[in-house]
């Protein structure tokens, strides 16, 4: 039962949260109304702040992202929830612990809250999440939080791209040294010791600012250093106010202009590869890959020689 | 000064540790060189007994592949070490407290070890990993040990499409519910509780049991549950045993035969992806893409159309 694409968005916007849930999942599962969707959401899209949420696994990023909600709805602010899970039937049961705390918002129709699966090929969250972005975008939220699990690389660069990230640590959770190793330090906005009542927290806010102050010295932008007990509910209006600020700073500078650009380069080139990737795995059912990688295992080819092969054929 | 890749490759099997080393290096930054030195690498790959080592950052990785190292050299194998870590400038001073600890190899002249870089662009790791280990391979090395910082979705790909994952966790640095999250259940071969002298590790031990009694059933490897204290270099024998058995498993069952196929398979995609991305941005310096990403962004067209006109000129 296919809806009309235009006539989603135009419920969407009006704040229909079925309609939002129905072009996530749209967009989400690459579904034949795919590039319907986008094209009907382009128009509608470039209003919301995107602001990325990470940190390591434990620091608290669910109930942090929940507060921090409350605080945007206590302004006024209209708010989208992404979080980025990786999909896992395994680990589906497990999940739903974090995800109930954001039964909070649930009745309140000025959130819209989702959960993304990532898992799966290479490149799966650089292309859907954007994709999900501009749903919620495209609905009139004022603000967009992406909430990404984990510390890797693709999920750096999601939050690194949000017009601000927030970068989250605790106390004992792992040191400077493991933030540093983990690569979130660059692209950290507005930096937040979470569980700042416990042990340690002070000295995690001092290695911190240590540590910032090692980095390119280019940016004007100085990123502040906040405290917060999410699990009280404390110190979240700092952390809206220094999201606010950094926004604004952007503005005024032209920063956001400039990650903007970034982000939909990077949108344009994810879309392009997953087209490629397509291509090239839709070749005789994937019978052309296997072929080329028993020939390279048997070490008759290289691998750069089977992927010649391979776009020659795409 | 370019060296005879064919010449390279044969120092290398040598055990010519510079030989070695500069070919990684040709490797890794995509040298011009790269498809000769792919070329001659590729009748020499096949040998060594890929072992992936992940965790959350803390757990303890780099002292549990140091020990683990020793272990395996004590069993005489030639043994690499390929230690995946983010690249970053500002963060590199901190990385080396790590790499120090490698120190007690640096002598060795059975072992290899390199630290590699793999911020940058989407899909690095995917794709200069393998290339990496394709040198270690052919060097000659017996067992090559992955170590990936992080959890992130591109880590647990490279770890779970290893010969064997080795998942390390440790008490009170994240719960059962936070591997869940992290996807990295689903792909350990062996599991690994360190710092088993602190409080909790029995616990830990327990609920990852649990866990892994819900995994898919159809699998005939039952993963074991060990117990190491690497920074005292206790209980790696049993790491050892677990990774050898799981490895002669694999052979006997055919299951080493399918992941090796599809590692192949993976990499073949990731070169002729990465060779698509090139023409993409190559396409007049970039000016095209920004010119596309600035449209996006005035809403003028959406992603797709942009991804379009972008493949229809690389």
């Amino acid at each position: 039962m296919a809806a009309d694409p235009g006539e989603l968005v135009a419920r969407a916007r009006d704040g229909e949260h079925r309609a939002v849930a129905r072009l996530i999942s749209l967009v989400e599962n690459a579904s034949p109304q795919l590039r319907e969707v986008t094209a009907a959401l382009a128009p509608h899209t470039g209003h919301a702040q995107i602001v990325g949420l990470t940190g390591s696994p434990g620091v608290g990023k669910s109930t942090t992202t929940s507060v921090l909600v409350s605080e945007l709805r206590a302004r006024g602010k209209r708010v989208g929830v992404l979080a980025v899970d990786p999909s896992s039937p395994f680990s589906g049961g497990a999940l739903l612990g974090d995800r109930v705390r954001m039964g909070d918002h649930a009745t309140d129709d000025g959130v819209f809250i989702r959960s993304m699966a990532t898992r799966g090929h290479l490149g799966g969250l650089a292309w859907a999440t954007p994709q999900a972005l501009r749903v919620l975008d495209a609905a009139g939220c004022d603000v967009v939080l992406v909430e990404t699990v984990g510390v890797g690389q693709s999920e750096v660069d999601v939050v690194g791209l949000a017009d601000t990230a927030v970068v989250l640590l605790a106390p004992g959770m792992g040191d400077g040294v493991q933030a540093a190793k983990a690569g979130i330090l660059e692209i950290g906005d507005v930096f937040v010791v979470n569980k700042a009542d416990r042990d340690g927290a002070r000295q995690t806010v001092r290695e911190l600012k240590n540590m910032l102050t090692l980095r390119d010295g280019s940016d004007e932008w100085s990123p502040p250093v906040l405290r917060t007990v999410a699990a009280r509910a404390e110190g979240l209006d700092g952390v809206a106010d220094a999201v606010a600020e950094h926004f604004a700073w952007s503005e005024r500078t032209g920063a956001l202009a400039r990650r903007r650009r970034l982000r939909a380069r990077s949108e344009i080139e994810a879309i392009g590869l997953d087209q490629v990737r397509t291509r090239m795995e839709g070749l005789r059912g994937g019978d052309a890959l296997d072929g080329l990688a028993d020939r390279v295992l048997a070490g008759e080819i290289d691998p750069y020689a089977a992927a010649d092969e391979l776009l020659s054929r795409a």
